[in-house]
């Protein structure tokens, strides 16, 4: 690996200038630019420390900016004095990616968080990035239509967290991942200049796309404050379709087969046999097939399209499947849904000596690897006796990975940073990610290297290129 | 705009670099590389000269490669000796993309035409740039897939050519455009460094979208030798809606009632009164409404989803149209799709003095913004009493104009590029793009700084990054 002179420079010179001029100089001045909103309170940065990670850091001060204004003003200071800013959305990440490994500001955008414009015709929003996912939800459902993406986190992650971090859910397989949605973003850049990064067109092939090099860069490249999203109608109906399988290997041959099939369904969750054992122990009555590995698909549209979909689904796995549950009764399939949500938490609830703890929980590999992947997950968990519960959209080949130890016991944490970063390389190893959609942030940066091979230097080119001082979020992608 | 002294100094270096070492010396080298796949023939040469477009240019030698290596050689000899390098597949552009307008190496990618594989399992295809897209299609056809993005030259583009300019066409409302279908690029560099932009999987959170940087960058940052691509199922069944409208705002306003209504048509085409009324005079028998501007759906899928989308549509419509028709009658869609595809070349068939020519054809708005377009085109055309013909894909707000001219007359042309000049800078007035799915070539790069506004001098810091000797493609994207 090249050593990055001109970082360690600018951590030096970040260091000297710190003695020069004291962090709360610094303080005064940020304050001043975002009208007194802004604390340096310990008790209070210290909230600003993690997210749903292992990540720790500290900010020296948190922002809380209202307008575009600010957060150029804010950028333009921190570019001349080589302070580090971290831009945070409500801090649901799982990978650290809103934590200030390298202190500096910390931009809290929760206060930029209105939706400035809902316009049905031209099939698109302009939202602030501090808006909550689900309130972005709220206001377009009276018109008919949504905002695809659907992290698990929707309920309080930030429209620019999700942004941020290219962030998709369970029906991405059908609606595709945010970057299938973002039209336009206005992002202040290290230096302070605001852009827009596309037009607030549904198409255009105008040079090279910006938008989609922001989406996903973790706050790296610049700061979104403002985005112009492209929305989708609501379907009409939804039926799900519940199959076991003999075997993974089974479960994971029927999304190909439901696709030449000609059915994209919206979701396509995997729930192995140890999954359903969790699920059944802990409610014994619940609604899940106990003769092997599930899969949860679910097929939406107009009313016809969705029988007719999902008895195409259903007949193209009947000869590979044990047994097939066809509904849409409201009551059982939010039964089922929320058994596959509780899952995460599921094995706490049954021993509470036991914390999952999201480390190697967001593997990805092509379909037809899902079964290489979760046989390796039963391996390497083996080995260091820890018993993984994987779940995940197989529709996109997304393996999620729950493991769960005593935190107050040392070893278990040795054996589970063991097992984790395991993970990591077997996924890569099958042509997979380290991450499909949690992202990189500080928790995984030491992969992209490994995963990306000489692309990783065609990124840092990129960031060196776009941020010279390094100030965007150091510390993240591994950059 | 700021000088571009590196390019200048590239140029002045690069002209130098001829006296001192000849063009044939380089040519032999080259030669070499390609085991004599390659061409100097001055009669040759004028093939590579042209595109659909205006631009001319011409290359001082063609190389015909046939592996990723043999890219990698010649990218890093003509970076060494600062030699120009356009890449061309087909050369069916229509902006000039793949026109060596500063001379240099012509690499003419055709014979890198294999498909390497097709894994239905993994919904993916691996091709070489040089496929045509039409073959991969019926490569696909017997597993029941297809590649959806769909220009209008799908009979003989290539893949890489699409994948350089994310082409589309008239079903990208429903499917997306080129950059929706790719999962990873092998990508030769201004070096001759070889990178894979992304992974074979359906899904990944992790880094920088090299991807979808170098889909659309029209061949300035590195050469594509690979291309792994997301396939779809082929709709088991297809309906035509046939629409007619009493004004263009009607037409326009059709779009969001259609996606409100639940319903995503496959394609969304817009035929105004002028364009219809040239149908009908060449063919009086045409199955066109006489009454007013035309939209042209189609919904796809299975039978009974078609069979009800249909219904919602028409339905949808039925307040703010004329007339309605509704078939799925195989003759009659050929026919109503024949001629709509005709529309391009049939002034040209009714007046034999007059040739379609591609300049300001491709405008892009957001939709609401379509009937104020359209108004524009008759005004501007109007003023220099040229006929204009606009048809377009309304579903995502492009309107293709056709200008017709008598090219003998010196006088006609100028008419045309004034008015070409003055439908852009409309079109970027409205928010719009001069490009909707063409591309920028080097018929278009003039509009870009006003086009992307500061957000251009982010993709000139890119190009420079990437390509310091500015050896890829110059000339191109008004970079």
């Amino acid at each position: 690996m090249q050593t990055d002179y001109k970082l360690h420079f600018a951590c030096v010179f970040y260091i000297l200038s710190s003695i020069l001029r004291s962090n709360m100089d610094h303080y005064e001045e940020l304050k001043n630019i975002c009208k007194d909103r802004a604390t340096a309170v310990p008790a209070e940065l210290c909230c600003y420390g993690a997210d749903g990670s292992q990540v720790k850091g500290k900010p020296d001060y948190v922002l809380f900016p209202k307008t575009t204004a600010e957060v150029s003003q804010i950028l333009a200071y921190a570019n001349t004095h080589l302070i580090p800013v971290t831009a945070r959305g409500a801090g649901t990440g799982l990978a650290g990616g809103a934590v200030p490994v390298n202190g500096g500001i910390l931009l809290d955008m929760s206060q930029m968080n209105q939706i400035l414009s809902i316009d049905i015709d031209n099939i698109q929003v302009t939202v602030e990035p501090g808006i909550v996912a689900d309130k972005l939800n709220e206001a377009l459902k009276p018109y008919g239509f949504f905002f695809p993406p659907d992290p698990g986190s929707a309920a309080t992650c930030t429209v620019g967290g999700q942004i941020a971090n290219n962030a998709s859910g369970m029906r991405c397989v059908k609606y595709g991942t945010t970057k299938n949605y973002v039209l336009n973003l206005e992002v202040v850049l290290a230096d302070g200049s605001v852009i827009n990064t596309g037009l607030n067109c549904l198409k255009s092939s105008s040079g090279y796309d910006l938008s989609r090099l922001l989406v996903g860069s973790e706050g790296t490249l610049g700061i979104i404050t403002k985005a112009v999203l492209k929305i989708a109608p609501i379907p009409k109906a939804r039926k799900l379709v519940m199959i076991s399988f003999p075997s993974p290997e089974n479960a994971g041959l029927s999304v190909s087969r439901v696709f030449a099939a000609g059915v994209t369904p919206s979701a396509c969750e995997i729930l192995d046999r140890t999954s359903v054992s969790v699920l059944t122990k802990l409610d014994p009555d619940v609604i899940f097939p106990r003769d092997g590995d599930v899969v949860l698909f679910e097929v939406d549209g107009s009313k016809n399209a969705v029988d007719e979909a999902a008895e195409l689904l259903a007949k193209a796995c009947e000869d590979i499947s044990s047994s097939i549950l066809i509904t849409d009764d409201p009551v059982k399939m939010k039964e089922i849904w929320d058994a596959r949500r509780l899952l995460g938490a599921a094995v706490s609830k049954i021993d509470p000596t036991k914390t999952r703890i999201y480390v190697g929980e967001d593997l990805g590999v092509p379909i037809q690897k899902l079964p290489a992947m979760i046989s390796k997950v039963y391996e390497i968990t083996g080995e260091v006796g820890i018993t993984p519960m994987i779940y995940g959209h197989v529709g996109d080949g997304t393996v999620h990975v729950g493991l769960f130890i005593d935190v107050l016991d040392e070893n278990e944490w040795q054996k589970l940073h063991a097992a984790a970063d395991k993970l990591h390389l077997a996924a890569i190893e099958l042509g997979g990610t380290v991450s499909s959609e949690h992202g990189i942030g500080a928790a995984r940066g030491m992969y992209m290297e490994k995963q990306c091979g000489p692309a990783f230097t065609v990124m840092k080119t990129i960031k060196k290129a776009l941020d010279p001082n390094g100030i965007l979020n150091p510390g993240k992608l591994g950059l």
